[in-house]
């Protein structure tokens, strides 16, 4: 029966390309208004294609933001419930100048397709519907039933969509949910991913004269907005790079013996890190490895930051207005909304004079996640990897953010194994995102693969 | 005489007016390359219009950046030479959506006409020019020798057009400039400013990975360039806004007892100064008023900060790079190019690790410029004030820039009377910039009335 599926694939694999270039060419970027009518129409494309794949009762489930792609598969009675997970929204392109080819004019250049989304997360998402369109189209059935979650607003932090897990459990209840929305170590290192990195923040501005005034004849008078915001965002790490605000690190969980021998474990070369990224040195939290601090360290990170002047030339003002976003990646145990307490508190002690300061805090909270080593899914993973490339899975974790783990542990008692074959390299959430046309065609089979040995597992509820 | 040329002028205003709207609709931005055109046509406009005023030898004059607009007329032998200096160039308008009205579309509203280069320096030049055809159409000459200088890069700081001071000496030769580019400290308050800062500056560039990553991925493993940026430039001031480069202060001229005096007879309601710009308190150097900060004391002002995501949402990155515009202004005996040494020093020393941290040396350097109270200018100026206004003026300094004062002195031999009719208020360089309708006309007969008491002179050459 694999050999039938791999000889479906082959034989569809042009036409599963242009789809494809046809879904990654929707401009479906979460973060922007004005790309609100492209998430719908990639909701629309989605829908339809999933059903192409032979689902049924597919449905674009309103959330109050982007509908979540609903369809299932229960033809399979006594067997597990799986529900898969991905989504079609992308990031913003921007700076889109540094583009080789338009991100959302996808282009196939040295077996690698490049645009927006490409790897994050159409590419999977699209591969997994296909490994089970093709369990489908040839042996008929399915091994285990299944359930698609498919949402919209990922890259904003799932305001919204992660509601229907509370608003429609009943819908949505599966034995193990199969995110799509994973990252490999690297190509040909199957991996298995233990835990992401949580997600909070806020935004900050400082206010000075209410519009922009000549640095002349003001300047020296009053305080500029630009230097009380950086002193103001310079006090959130000491010269170390450790975070400075303060009960940040208490209730993190302190890396442990075991838990760094295995991560260690890990392939993983500074020196090509280091000159993949063009930076000349590593740099972070004393006392951890590369590793260590995107794995098992939270952060804080300005994501924006900007006031004044920044065209070609000069212009002598001091600026009306500066403005920061702040985000913070969080481990295990540390919560969201009491770390956006603790960086309200830390800029309201370190608001400097002369300035108004005010803090928003940023939607999308997401909690840390970790899944047990003894989960009957992590060995069903490992079989399958080592059937695709003959070789043991590395265990790592990721310094990604991806909340609906941790949402649907919470609210459908499952874990979710997450099983993705796009790598680090590929760009994602920068210029020149790019997906390889062979990590494409491998995620088909593999995810044909992984279905039929959750199929042999016995689920207990969590 | 005097009622005859107040009679041509009262006649025409309202071409005046609507000369004034078409020379402000030009977008004569010299800043921004775009607009290099429409800098060329105001220069176009601007020699048409000396002309019409009865100016003979009128040429652009080429600088190898924008063209000055010259024209004399020296039909009074044995009779000073003034050589009038205004500019035609204007400062950026954004940003643009904070205007009422939009800024190249002139529009009177409330006896003030808004528009960019309403009040710096279009207004005050044509003003100037009027007033000078006023004498020339009432009394059918000048009572001086007159050249003119009108340049159009001032706002960008002079840096190609003051080498016609060098190269074009006997063309511009003269016995006194009078710089039409002033400002009053209010209305109906007669000034005479004895002082301009100059002006230096760097811009900072801050590089981290070749392109912005992923902050989940990469997060707390490299050195945010956003986060490095803001150590450097908080590390430009102490906490309490005195700069902390090492020394910058060295050549500074203390502020003496009878200066300080002086200046503390200006008036300065610091209530007043505070609510107009909308802020909760003043800030700046320990040991100096706001008027000493702003006159006589030295400033480092970031003009501009960026990097990373601005947009609406979010964008869970770590950029590429980091900017910062910084400008100096600087106060007697400071040097510019000295000064450009030392800020590049302190950035080299204070570079934070993991980024790479370049330096761009500003062009237009400009001198601090000091003008002698016994200078018999300066009677004149206050002889033609208290004509117009019956009243004694103020002596202050300004925290401006008009590099041309310093390079006049140091080229042609000859200080400035800086005489000009805008006033503090009038959101120069910054949205809604307006010129008062009064304050027009006020000037267009002050420019006629001081050309008269400048004419009784014996000038020696400096």
């Amino acid at each position: 029966m694999e050999s039938s599926r791999a000889a479906y694939l082959e034989s569809n694999q042009s036409r599963f390309l242009e789809e494809l270039c046809e879904f990654v060419s929707i401009p479906s970027v979460s973060a922007l208004p004005k790309h609100a009518g492209d998430v719908e129409t990639a909701a629309d494309w989605l829908a339809s294609r999933v059903e192409g794949a032979g689902f049924e009762n597919v449905v674009r489930l309103p959330t109050g933001g982007t509908p979540v792609v609903y369809g299932d598969w229960l033809h399979a009675p006594g067997r597990p419930t799986v529900l898969l997970y991905g989504h079609y929204d992308v990031q913003p392109a921007d700076p889109v100048e540094s583009w080789d080819s338009p991100p959302f004019a996808p282009e196939v250049r040295d077996g690698r397709l490049y645009g927006r989304g490409a790897s994050d997360n159409k590419g999977n998402l699209l591969a997994a519907l296909i490994g089970l369109e093709a369990v489908l189209q040839v042996d008929g059935s399915l091994p285990v039933n299944v359930k698609l979650f498919l949402e919209g607003e990922e890259e904003i932090g799932s305001p919204f969509s992660l509601g229907l897990l509370t608003t429609d459990k009943e819908r949505l209840a599966a034995d193990i949910c199969v995110n799509a929305d994973g990252i490999q170590y690297g190509v040909g290192k199957p991996t298995i991913l233990g835990s992401f990195r949580g997600m909070t923040g806020i935004e900050v501005t400082v206010r000075g004269p209410s519009s922009d005034v000549h640095s002349g004849i003001f300047g020296g008078t009053i305080h500029n907005p630009l230097h009380a915001m950086a002193r103001l965002v310079a006090s959130f790490h000491d010269a170390d790079g450790r975070i400075a605000v303060q009960g940040f690190y208490d209730d993190v969980v302190p890396v442990g013996k075991e838990d760094r021998e295995r991560l260690g474990r890990a392939p993983f070369d500074e020196q090509e890190y280091i000159a993949g990224l063009d930076v000349d040195a590593v740099f972070g939290e004393a006392g951890y490895t590369t590793n260590e601090r995107a794995w098992r360290r939270p952060t804080l990170e300005l994501n924006g930051l900007w006031g004044g002047f920044q065209g070609e030339g000069s212009k002598t003002i001091v600026p009306s207005e500066a403005h920061a976003k702040v985000s913070c990646r969080l481990v295990a145990n540390q919560d969201p909304g009491r770390i956006q307490e603790l960086l309200e508190a830390h800029v309201a002690k370190h608001a400097p004079p002369g300035v108004r300061v005010s803090v928003t805090r940023k939607r999308g909270l997401a909690n840390p996640y970790l899944l047990p080593l003894d989960h009957p899914g992590v060995a069903a993973m490992a079989d399958s990897y080592r059937e695709i490339y003959d070789q043991d899975p590395f265990y790592i974790g990721s310094g990604g953010t991806i909340p609906v783990t941790a949402a649907m542990l919470e609210e459908l008692g499952i874990y979710s194994l997450v099983f993705g074959f796009c790598t680090r390299d590929e760009q994602i959430h920068a210029p020149n995102e790019f997906f390889r046309l062979s990590s494409f065609a491998t995620a088909q089979k593999a995810f044909g693969i992984l279905i039929h040995k959750l199929a042999e597992i016995e689920f207990r509820k969590s």
